[in-house]
């Protein structure tokens, strides 16, 4: 991590889980970011306290509040955003907020899909149009050459529960709408990949692993890795993207996994 | 297809393009099934005209009005069915009722994603479940081994679109939310391929190649391959399906193609 530079970094679903330890991490490096953005849907309720001390403590930590399935809040977030940057462009937008729904292909209901289809991939094709201004600035702002991330890089949370090949721990659970939403996430960053290559911006969907949050474990199953540990790799796996990562898809590790 | 003997099949979006083609081929055949039941939003309208001409020739052809989008439809649809059966199963269910929508990473929309979504993917999901009784009814009715499109089947008509390692015909549209229903329907298929194995049932996702229909023609291009092509190679490549096949992604010819 030592020697990766990132002046701007944004993370949704900021207030818990995966997005909130990658903040603290951020933030805790001993080169941070110029501005961390943290978003989440309530930043005055009781589920963004520990996202409120943190920014009591840390000038360089905006939390902004987002909706991600609303596109008229989606876009007041990115006006926030490109104030406080000041003319600056945002070098590395992590599109992290997602939910689980547990449904089997008996059970999954219309509202299940809509809801989770809504807030895992079109959520994350909402911000990135919101914050392709900004996105493209940083790249045309950088003097590397290229692609990475601390040049300008989406990055998707996405899961190996969304590799069609793997239906990582089907026996566990079929989350039936959580698969397809992140088969097409996976698309989403295949296709991001293409479109903005040429604009000087990686993208790049990962797997965290199967991670202690609230959305990991279950009644029956804890998960075997920490969320701290999984943050970690993910940072340190960052760094070193490159061209040839472009429009992959990885685990925390960089391990490619098939689609 | 002359060894190919399937008692029933239903077809939904069959008022055109490849699901009219189907339904044709279906009736032309020298065996024909002993039900074709042909699935269309509105039955009575101009857009159904030739499959009602159709039927007036054709007694085991059955149109069944069926919203792909509503959920109450849907069920009545399978009500309908059942009775004409009498108690028998349902062999064949092809999913290819399906829209596109022009669109880029720039413009797509939240109500474009939700649109596609429902119809490409929660369409078909809410269909197989609806349906899954007559389908499993069909396999255990089956004196067949194994795996087979007369027996007991569901198929999913996809597009090689929604490839992700592929990407097909980029540089013709982005069609954004198409590309992410269709790798999403492609996990559905294999989710249904693991879920209804034990059943008996086959499920398999189709590329029906870039066909000659109002879906596949374009201002600017014309597909190469006619729809009666596409779909006579289609329903000879069906006949050939086995376990082996069992939640894999075809093309028009029986190639797989990549996740």
């Amino acid at each position: 991590m030592a020697g990766f530079i990132i002046h701007s970094v944004l993370v949704t679903g900021a207030n818990r889980g995966i997005g909130l330890e990658l903040v603290k991490q951020f933030l805790g490096k001993s080169n941070p970011p110029e501005w961390v953005f943290a978003t989440c849907r309530d930043p005055e309720g009781v589920q963004a306290q520990e996202l409120q001390n943190l920014a009591s403590r840390h000038p360089n930590l905006v939390i902004v509040v987002l909706e991600i399935t609303d596109p008229a809040s989606i876009k007041a977030a990115a006006v926030v955003v490109e104030e406080h940057l000041k003319g600056s462009g945002l070098n590395l937008l992590i599109n992290n907020a997602g939910i689980v729904r547990q449904s089997t292909l008996e059970t999954e209901s219309l509202e299940g899909m809509s809801l989770v289809y809504t807030t895992n991939v079109t959520g994350p094709l909402l911000v990135t149009q919101a914050f392709l201004p900004l996105l493209k600035k940083a790249a045309q702002g950088s003097n590397q050459k290229g692609l990475s991330c601390s040049k300008a890089a989406i990055v998707n949370i996405s899961s190996e529960c969304g590799s069609i090949q793997n239906v990582y721990l089907w026996h566990i659970g079929q989350a039936l709408s959580y698969r397809c939403s992140k088969a097409a996430l996976n698309m989403l960053t295949k296709c991001q990949s293409l479109g903005y290559r040429d604009n000087g911006i990686l993208s790049v969907a990962v797997h965290p692993g199967w991670v202690q949050t609230d959305m990991g474990n279950s009644a029956a199953f804890t998960a075997p890795m920490t969320v701290d540990v999984s943050v970690r790799e993910i940072l340190n796996m960052l760094t070193t993207l490159s061209e040839k990562d472009n429009g992959t898809f990885v685990d925390w590790e960089g391990k490619v996994l098939p689609w």
